[in-house]
C-alpha cells in the first residue's frame, strides 16, 4: 500500500480548508437540528431544536471532507469536476457544500446567505414539505439522488463517456458497496476509453457501518481489499485516520497524485495514441462514521459506531443533558469563526471554492439539459419497408430498425452524443447493421478472432443490465442521447431503477431551473411470443404494466406492429425529450401491414381503424390488436371469419400507442370518451388480442363506455420453448381461439359458427399433433398470408387526433 | 498462482472418465441434432435431423467435464454434492449427465436407457412442448435453472446454510460472473459458519465467451483475476488448457485439493473450534468454448470462439459437407465404446457414477420438499395485543411480530431450519425481537461496538436484496424455512429474481416427482405511508402489481390491518407450501383494531364487514380499506360523517386477503359474484382507500357487478419527506378526502355535504399550514381516536366463506 509522506499543504491553506470543514459540518448538524438560533449567538434552547428530528448525520462529514478537499483540486487543476454522492443520505452534506460555494441561493435566492437563510436552510431539510435527506435532484450539482443505493459508479462512468474532460469524483459508499449493481460496477474501467472519454475518480468511503451493521469491505484484511480493488483493475491510494491535520495533508497529497494519474493517462492515450487499458487510480478514505460528531452519549460510544448513523442525540426534550451536548458539539466547529457577523461565509473561505460554472453545484453537466444539442436524425421514411399491399411482403422489424439507427449512428458520430447500451444483445435482438458503422466499446484485451471490439465504439455490452441502465442515465443525465436494447423478460432486473429515474424525471420537471433531458429509451425485442431458443424463464410481458404506475406525464409505450410503425415510433422517441418510452417490436420475419405513409397517419394516431382490413359501416364486433404478433393472428382470424361467415361485420383496430386507451384526464395520450367510443363502439363485443398481461387492458379502459364487453386475450403465463405461434396457442391468443371468442359472442353465431368453432377445434389438435411430431408448425400457418383481394386503401382515422408528444 | 503436478489418474481411469466424458458430450450434439438414429448404426442422412436446429452447445462440454470429475470426487471421498448450474443454457450437460448416471430414466421411465429411450432423450431437448435449454425444473438434481444469469452462487450458499454435510458444486459462467448479482455474491463466504453449515464449491468456467462478446474476467490479466478471486476471499486453483488428457489429470488432482482444503477448514471449525473466517478453495477451469466442437468451419474459427455458444453447424439442409462435419464431430465420441447393443452406457463406464442418492441427479437436497419438516410454530394467539375496544390501544404493528417471531426462531434452533434474510433492515423494520435469542450470522472481522453479530446466527443480513433473496431461494428449494424482510420500494430490486422463483413454483407443481417446498415469505415494512426518514426515492407500492401478473395457484397478497391480524396471516404463511406470500405492515405505532379471536375470523374469511364501525342494515355507502394507513383513515373518515351526517348509512369493508378481490374463476382466493355483491351491494358508491396504486383494485374487480360505483383512492406518485398523515393527504387518500368523496357520490347529500365538505377543505388548508410551520400533524390528527361508544360486536360475515389456503 502506498504511504503518503510529502508536505502538500501549506500551514495556511491546512488552516483554511479545516475551517471550510468545520463549516459545511457546521451547517450539516444544523440541518439536522436547528429550528432557530442558526448562528448560536444566544445559548441553545429547546426551542431552538425542530420538534422532529429526522435525517442522518453518520455519512456527512466524510463527505464534507472529501467536497472541500475536491473544491481545492478543482482550483489547482481548473478541473471540469461534479460529484456522485453514492452512501445513502448525504443530503446534509451536498445541500451544506452547495450554500458555502453559493449555488444554493443564486437557485433558490430564499435560501440567501445570511442569517436568515440559514435558518430556511436549516428549517427545510428532513421536514414535512422540505428537502430529502439525499443528493435529491432539489440540489445543484446532483446527477444521482442515491435513494436508492447501488448505481453511483454507473452513474459516474455514463456521465464521462465522450466527456474527454470531465472528472466525476464518485464517493462510493461502503455499505453500497455490498450490492450486485456496484460490485459489478467497478469493471466499468475496462468500457472506457481514456482518449475520447472523461475520467472516474472513485472515492471508496469506508466508514465501517451500515445502518445497523458493520460494512464487509471495512471487516475484510486490508491486503484482501487491496486485492479486490486491484483485481477490479484499478490502483487504489489509501487516506485513513482520524485527526484532522494529518487527514487533511493525506487527502491532498493523495488527491494531487489521483490527479497525476488520471493527467498521466489521459495524456498517454490522447498525445502517444496509447489506449491500453490504463490503471485508474482510486482513493479508499477510511475515517470514523459520524466523524467529528458525539464520541460518547450516556456511557455509549457513538463516532466510529452504526450509532451515528441517523440523529446521535436523538431527543434533547426529554435529555437536557443532551441539548448542552448538542451545544457543545454545534461549538466546537467554532462557527463564530467562519461565518461574519451577517451570517455569510467568511470571505477568505470563501475563497476556497471554485468560481462560476467550475463550482460542482453550478457544473452545467450536471444539468445536462443545458448541453444537449438535437440528435441529427435522418429522414426515417428512407428506411421504410416497400409494403404494396398489406401482409405482402415479410421483414424482420428490429432488424430494419438497425438500419436506421446505423444512420443514427453515423451522423452523430463527429458530434459523439448517442450511443446504444445492452446486455450482448445488440446482435440477437438483430440490430446488425449498427456494425457497419461502429464497434462495441471495449478496452480489455483483444484476440484475432474477436469482431466489432474497439477502444472506440457507440456500441456499449455488458453482460449486466444494470450497468447498461446506469450508463444509459448517466449519459442522459449529462446531456446525450441513447438506447437500451434488452430482452423483454429481462429489462424486469432494472424495475427499480427505472423508478428512481422516472421519479427523477418527475421531480426535475417541477424545478424550473432543471432543463430537460432525452428520453430513456427502452427496445425490447427478444419479446414473450419469441421463444424457439429458450423458453418459460424468459417470458414476461409485465414491464409496461410496472412502468404505468409511475406519473402518466412522464411514462409513454408503443407497440408497432411492423417495421414501417417502428421506425416512425422510434423517429418520435429518438426526439422526444423528459420522457421513458418503452418500445417492444419482434425480431423474426414477420408479414409488414402498412406502407411508410400509412405507418406515420398510424403512429401520428395511436390508435386506429384498419379499414383494409375491416368491413364497412358498423360492425358487428371489433377485433382490437396491440402488438406484432397479435396483429398476425388477428388478421388470421379475421380471414377465417371472412371465409366462413362473410355476412359477419368486422372491424379491426390496432394500438400503437397503449396510453391511447387511457381517458384523457389520466394521461396525456388518453382518448376522449367520444374517440374511443367511435372506435370501439357503445356496445359492441370487442375481441381484443393483446402482447402482454391481458389485465392491463382492463385497467386502462374499465371507465370506458363499453368495456363489459370488452374480452382480452393476452400472455397467462403458459410457455416453454417453442414456436410464436404455438405461443398463442398455448395461451389462447392464436387465430382458432380468436375466431371461437367472436362466435362466443355473437349470438346471432349460434348456428353457423357452432360449425366453424368445431373446425377451429379440429385446426388446433391438428396443430398440437403435427407440431410434436416435426418441432415446426403446419405449413398452413406458416405459409399464411392475408389474401390481397381483400385489402382496401387505408382511410384517416374518425375523431379529433392531436399530433402525440 | 497453484500448479497441479502429482499424478492423481491412473491411465484407466483416466481413459474411463474421458470415455464418461466422451458420452456425455455425444449425448449433448444428439441432443441438439439427431431426431433419429441415435446410436450411428447407419451413415448420417438429413432425415436424422432435427427439422429445427435449437439449443445451445458452447458451455456443454465444459459441463460435462466437470460432472464426470465430481462423480469421481463423490464416490471417493463419498460426498453429499449437489450440482448448480450457472452459464445459460446448460440444459444438455444436466440432461445428459443425469441420464447417464441412471435419474432421469427412473424418473421418466419413457425416456429408457436404450436405443430407444435416447432417441426420445434427443427428440424433446429445445423441441416444441420439449425441455429447455436450460437446468430446468424437469431435470432431476436441479435447483436453479438457470434461464436469468446471476443467481448460482447465492442459491448455492442458501442451499448450504445448516446443510453441514453438503458440498454444492456451484459452476459459475465467465458471462454470468458480468452480473452484478453474481458479483457481489462471491461476498457470500463472510456469511458461512465452517462448523454448522456446509460447503460450496465454486468453479469458475472461464470460456472466453457470452452470446457475441469475450468476457471480462477473460479479457483481464490473469494476476488480476487472482487478485479479484482473492480479494473476495477465495484461494483459487486452476485448471486451464485443452488437451484431455492433461486436463483430466489436472482436474482431479485439483478436486482432491479443494476437497481437502474444504475437509481441512470444516475440522478445524468443528473439532477445534475454529470458527475464523477461512480462506475457502475454489476452482478456476479455463477451457474452450465449444470444446471438442467443430474447430473450423467454412473458412472460420468456430471452437473456442463466441461462433460456438448455439449451434456451431447451423444448416446441413442447405449445406450438405456440414452433414459430413457433423457425422464427423459424432462419430469423433467413438460412440460404440461407449455404449452397448441396446443402446445402453457399457457398464465399466456408467461404474463411474455414484449410487443411489449419491447421484447428483438423486440427491434429495435438489428436491426439497422430500426433506422438509414442518416448523415448530407457537400459538400464535398467545401473543395478541390486547384491544378491549376498537382503537382504544396503540402498537406497531411489526414490532409484535418480532415478538413472535423471535419464539419461531427460538423452537426452531434445534432443527435449524428457519432463518430471517433482510438487507440490514431488521431492526430498522423492527423486529427487534429476535436479537434476544439469536444473532446475526457473520464471519468476517468483529469488533468490540457490534451488536447481534456470531458466527451462529439465524438472521442474515448483507446490503443487497438480491443477496437475501438467492439465499433464501437456495434455502428453501433444499427444504427449509424462511422469510424476507424488506423495505416495500425496494423489494423491486429482485422482481426478476420472484419471476423466475414464481415460474419454478408453477413448473415444479405440475410435476409429480418434484415435493412442494415451503412458502417464499415476505415481509414489506416500512412501506409507502411511513416516509418520515426517507422520502419519494422510497415510495413505490408496486411490487403487488407485479406478483399478481403471476400464476393465480402461487402467488398470495395480505395487508393486515393490525398487529393481531399480521399475526394471523404470519401463522398462516409459515404453515403453507409452495406459494409466494407478501405481507405488507407497518412498523410504527398506530391504533389496533380487532381483539385476537375477531383478527383470526376476520383473516380466515381473508375480507369483512366491519360491523362495529359500520351502521345496521342496507348501507348508503361502502367505505373500503385494505391496508394499515388506508384503514386508519377510513375510520378516522367515518367518524366525521357520524358526527356530521349521523343519519348517513355506512358500511366499512376491510380486506386483509386481496385476492379475495378477484373473480373465484380467476385466483383459488377469489370470492363469488354473491358474495362480493353482499358485501359491497350491487348499486351503492364504494370509497376504497387502498395502500397501494389504486388500478390495481379496478384490475381486480373490474367484471364485479357494482364495479362502476367503486372509486379508489390510493398512491399516485405523491410524496416527500413527511408524516403518513400528510402522506396521505398528498395523495388524496386522508380522511378528509374520503369525506368528501362519499358526499360527492352521494346526491341525497347535495346541501348537508356541501357545508362539511366546506369544512374539510378548510381542514386541508389548516393541515398544510400547520405542518409547514411545525413539521408535524396537527394535534387533533396525532391524537384522533376512534370514538368507543359508537362500537359494536363484531358479527360473522355473510356468505360462503371457505377457509383459505
Amino acid at each position: 500500500m502506498q504511504q503518503i509522506k510529502t508536505r502538500t499543504l501549506t500551514p495556511q491553506l491546512l488552516s483554511k480548508i479545516d475551517a471550510y470543514w468545520r463549516a459545511a459540518n457546521y451547517l450539516s448538524v444544523g440541518q439536522i437540528y436547528l429550528f432557530d438560533n442558526p448562528l448560536l449567538k444566544r445559548p441553545l434552547t429547546l426551542a431552538d431544536i425542530k420538534p422532529m428530528l429526522l435525517g442522518h448525520w453518520g455519512t456527512t462529514p466524510g463527505q464534507n471532507f472529501i467536497y472541500v478537499h475536491l473544491n481545492r483540486a478543482i482550483k489547482k487543476y481548473d478541473l471540469d469536476m461534479i460529484y456522485v454522492s453514492g452512501p445513502g443520505h448525504g443530503g446534509p452534506a451536498v445541500v451544506a457544500n452547495t450554500y458555502l460555494e453559493g449555488t444554493y441561493s443564486e437557485i433558490y435566492p430564499n435560501i440567501s446567505q445570511d442569517a436568515d437563510g440559514l435558518q430556511k436552510l436549516f428549517l427545510q431539510f428532513s421536514f414535512p414539505g422540505g428537502i430529502p435527506s439525499h443528493a435529491s435532484p432539489e440540489c445543484p450539482g446532483s446527477i444521482h439522488e442515491g435513494g436508492e443505493l447501488g448505481y453511483s459508479l454507473s452513474h459516474a462512468f455514463g456521465a464521462v463517456f465522450d466527456n474527454p474532460n470531465l472528472v466525476v469524483a464518485c464517493v462510493v459508499g461502503d455499505g453500497e458497496a455490498e450490492t450486485g449493481p456496484l460490485a459489478t460496477a467497478w469493471h466499468s474501467n475496462k468500457f472506457l476509453n481514456p482518449a475520447t472519454d472523461g475520467a472516474v475518480l472513485p472515492i471508496l468511503h469506508l466508514n465501517g457501518y451500515k445502518i445497523a451493521n458493520p460494512t464487509i469491505l471495512a471487516r475484510i484484511e486490508p491486503e484482501e481489499l487491496d486485492q479486490l480493488l486491484r483485481g477490479n483493475g484499478w490502483i487504489p491510494y489509501y487516506v485513513e485516520g482520524h485527526e484532522a491535520e494529518l487527514m487533511h495533508e493525506a487527502m491532498a497529497t493523495t488527491l494531487d497524485q489521483a490527479i497525476a494519474d488520471i493527467k498521466q493517462i489521459q495524456h498517454e492515450a490522447r498525445d502517444n495514441g496509447n489506449t491500453k487499458r490504463p490503471r485508474w487510480p482510486m482513493i479508499v478514505l477510511r475515517s470514523p462514521k459520524g466523524w467529528t460528531g458525539p464520541k460518547w452519549v450516556d456511557g455509549v460510544q457513538i463516532e466510529d459506531t452504526f450509532r451515528s448513523h441517523q440523529v446521535p442525540l436523538s431527543d434533547p426534550r426529554s435529555h437536557p443533558e443532551h441539548l448542552k451536548l448538542l451545544e457543545d458539539w454545534l461549538r466546537s466547529y467554532r462557527p463564530e469563526e467562519l461565518f461574519d457577523e451577517s451570517g455569510r461565509l467568511k470571505l477568505e473561505l470563501a475563497e476556497l471554492a471554485p468560481e462560476g460554472d467550475r463550482r460542482m453545484g453550478a457544473n452545467p453537466q450536471a444539468n445536462g439539459g443545458m448541453l444537449l444539442r438535437d440528435l441529427i436524425v435522418p429522414d426515417f421514411r428512407d428506411y421504410a419497408v416497400n409494403v404494396p399491399a398489406p401482409g405482402s411482403v415479410q421483414a424482420a422489424d428490429a432488424h430494419e430498425l438497425g438500419v436506421f439507427l446505423r444512420d443514427v449512428t453515423k451522423l452523430n458520430q463527429e458530434q459523439r452524443n448517442f450511443r446504444i447500451f445492452g446486455p450482448d444483445e445488440t446482435l440477437s435482438n438483430r440490430l446488425n447493421a449498427v456494425f457497419e458503422v461502429t464497434d462495441r466499446q471495449w478496452d480489455a484485451e483483444t484476440q484475432a478472432n474477436d469482431e466489432f471490439l474497439a477502444a472506440d465504439g457507440r456500441v456499449m455490452e455488458m453482460l449486466s443490465e444494470h450497468q447498461c441502465e446506469g450508463w444509459l442515465e448517466g449519459y442522459l443525465l449529462t446531456g446525450r442521447h441513447g438506447l437500451f436494447n434488452c430482452y423483454e423478460a429481462f429489462i424486469h432486473i432494472i424495475d427499480s431503477m427505472f423508478n428512481q429515474h422516472a421519479k427523477w424525471l418527475k421531480v426535475t420537471a417541477e424545478l424550473p431551473w432543471r432543463r430537460p433531458i432525452a428520453s430513456l429509451n427502452y427496445l425490447l425485442a427478444s419479446h414473450v411470443w419469441q421463444q424457439m431458443h429458450n423458453g418459460f424463464t424468459h417470458q414476461d410481458p409485465g414491464f409496461i404494466d410496472h412502468v404505468v404506475n409511475k406519473k402518466a406525464s412522464v411514462v409513454r409505450v408503443y407497440l408497432p406492429p411492423d417495421a414501417n410503425c417502428l421506425l416512425s415510433v422510434w423517429d418520435h422517441c429518438l426526439r422526444s425529450r423528459h420522457y421513458v418510452n418503452v418500445v417492444i417490436a419482434g425480431k423474426y420475419q414477420a408479414p409488414q401491414w402498412l406502407t411508410m405513409e400509412q405507418a406515420v397517419k398510424h403512429c401520428t394516431a395511436g390508435i386506429g381503424i384498419w379499414d383494409w382490413a375491416s368491413t364497412d359501416g358498423e360492425p358487428d364486433v371489433v377485433m382490437a390488436c396491440c402488438g406484432d404478433v397479435p396483429t398476425l393472428e388477428t388478421l388470421a382470424a379475421v380471414s377465417i371469419l371472412r371465409e366462413h361467415l362473410p355476412d359477419l361485420k368486422i372491424r379491426v383496430v390496432n394500438v400503437v400507442d397503449l396510453m391511447r386507451l387511457q381517458p384523457e384526464r389520466e394521461h396525456p395520450h388518453g382518448l376522449s370518451d367520444e374517440d374511443f367510443d367511435a372506435l370501439f363502439t357503445q356496445d359492441k363485443p370487442v375481441i381484443f388480442a393483446f402482447h402482454a398481461y391481458p389485465w392491463l387492458i382492463h385497467r386502462l379502459t374499465y371507465r370506458r363506455t363499453n368495456h363489459g364487453n370488452i374480452h382480452v386475450r393476452g400472455y397467462k403465463e403458459e410457455g416453454t420453448i417453442t414456436t410464436p405461434f404455438d405461443m398463442t396457442v398455448l395461451n389462447d391468443l392464436d387465430r382458432f381461439h380468436l375466431v371461437m371468442d367472436v362466435i362466443d359472442r355473437l349470438p346471432q353465431l349460434a348456428f353457423k359458427g357452432a360449425e366453424l368453432k368445431q373446425m377451429m377445434e379440429a385446426k388446433l389438435i391438428h396443430h398440437r399433433q403435427y407440431i410434436n411430431q416435426n418441432g415446426q408448425d403446419l405449413p398452413e400457418i406458416r405459409n399464411w398470408k392475408w389474401s390481397p383481394d381483400s385489402t382496401l386503401p387505408a382511410k384517416p382515422l374518425r375523431g379529433k387526433m392531436p399530433v402525440l408528444t
